[in-house]
């Protein structure tokens, strides 16, 4: 999608201009290491595009864009600690590179900044701004501390994990653009109408990457298939699965969740995912957010001809790893 | 001190006021609990005294005084995990009562809290309240590593050491002023001014607790006299020790560092500080940063009538264990 480079290449020059002092360089290494380790920025490029669609200048929104990609990075160097994760973008992880405080600290300063670059918006819009992020940022840490209360959880239900996936990453997507449409002065109700074209893209990602982790072609997937069943990870495909599942069935991947052959496992259990049609209500829910997302985005009175960006970024972010 | 309970009455209103959902539960308990901790709310009285200096009233600078605050103990629950501390005012510390994990979750979340309360302020003074906040909470966050680097550090200079209790601790109490006196439209010079009264009362009063761990009144000191000698700890009272002794009393300290006995070693240790005169080095240090202070208070063109508060708390600071 050669369209979204020339987004990056404003995001990357914004991210390269942030202070980064030397010292103390415990502080300011790993940031300036975490930050350069790429990743899609979709989070800021949507915050540039929604500025855009209200007819602002893409410019005029891009220290609240880098502001929310910061955010993210945050969160990353945060969870990557709580989640005990090694690797990150196939890098080292800041708490294994460098130390948990360390890892603890710069996430702080990296959190800090964010709100440096949102200060660096019009004074006009800061009220606004920060009402969105504010927010935001109180459900992400929501939605992560949902996520580690349901590794202990064995009653998790569909909604409560759906609630979780939103509050975790979803909302972000929400804001980001939302960001952008405050900038370009958008009036409340379409603000509010592009929130929920993001938020529940969003979702419908999330899914797909549940979907994704068993049924991606192996080939083209980042990382191992089927590592969520391997580790018996709470996810949509196997919630849906249990709830759909007869006594059998559900005795079955009992069974299987303490089968150590990994590639048995992952063969026995898409068998009977297969036979209960956990793939297809999946795969059904997450089209009804894609639906809801594009319903929200048609409200907005603008030509469709504007919308198109969010359309592609969207189309592109479904197909995506498949 | 009784004047201080009007503001506290006031402070407490405001705390109990911040919104702490229910659920989930183990991101908000651990707020609750910690910001009912009590301490002495210094910080957030400060704000409202640099709003009433300039003849504003209290009440509006409540929201931004306990940002503050609550601020100061956002880094006081991700310090404890840093510094595995067990206890704080006399109780389990956030990541001892429930984990590791929580603690940094709960804490990214209070400062969320913080920035909230700040923008509860009018709109007017946004952009400058969040420079302020913002470049403070970044140094605060640099004062904390330094102190974490100097651990593993023979080198430490007595102007390092200063700089890292300046930024460690005292900035967040010139901010707490100066956010008081932004909020009562005071005019750049005199916002410095009041700035640079509250960091050097701030770093007089870090100097008087390295002082006082040493020479405290054991019936009068809430903790064990001696604690910094007995754990080595670098001090100012240490590294003022070790510029002014002579060979002789150099190697008396290298040999007592590791001395088992810790009566022998905290008796020993002040023997030799009384002959090198290293009190009285760290007591002139504190002086000069408290006549600092006072001389920038008495450059702020207001009847001195009106600074009383600030040089009756700043007294009562100074003073307070001894």
């Amino acid at each position: 999608m050669n369209e979204l480079e020339s987004y990056s290449i404003l995001i990357e020059q914004e991210i390269a201009s942030i202070d980064l002092p030397q010292s103390p360089s415990n502080l300011y290494d790993p940031l300036r290491y975490f930050m350069t380790l790429g990743g899609k920025r979709m989070r800021p490029i949507l915050t540039l595009m929604g500025a855009e669609l209200f007819g602002t200048n893409r410019a005029e929104a891009i220290h609240a864009a880098v502001a929310v990609e910061v955010f993210h990075n945050f969160t990353l160097i945060h969870d990557d600690i709580m989640d005990e994760a090694p690797l990150r973008r196939n890098q080292e992880t800041v708490h294994v590179k460098w130390n948990q405080n360390i890892a603890i600290l710069s996430g702080d300063v990296l959190f800090v900044k964010a709100y440096q670059l949102l200060a660096m918006q019009q004074g006009a819009h800061l009220p606004a701004l920060l009402e969105i992020f504010n927010k935001t940022a109180i459900e992400v840490c929501e939605g992560q501390q949902m996520d580690m209360d349901f590794e202990s959880r064995n009653d998790v239900s569909i909604p409560e994990y759906v609630e979780m996936i939103r509050l975790k990453t979803s909302v972000l997507l929400g804001c980001a653009l939302e960001m952008g449409a405050v900038i370009a002065n958008a009036s409340k109700e379409n603000r509010h109408l592009l929130y929920e074209f993001g938020q529940h893209v969003g979702i419908a990602f999330q899914i797909q990457d549940d979907i994704l982790d068993l049924y991606a072609d192996p080939d083209k997937f980042g990382k191992q298939v089927g590592g969520d069943v391997i580790s018996n990870k709470k996810t949509l495909l196997n919630l849906k699965a249990m709830e759909l599942a007869n006594a059998e069935q559900k005795s079955q991947l009992e069974r299987l969740s303490s089968e150590q052959d990994a590639v048995l496992k992952v063969e026995q259990t898409k068998k009977i995912y297969s036979e209960i049609g956990a793939k297809e209500s999946c795969e059904a829910e997450m089209q009804e957010h894609y639906t809801f997302a594009m319903n929200a985005l048609s409200q907005i009175q603008l030509p469709e001809e504007n919308k198109k960006p969010l359309v592609a970024l969207a189309d592109y972010l479904m197909v995506r790893n498949s």
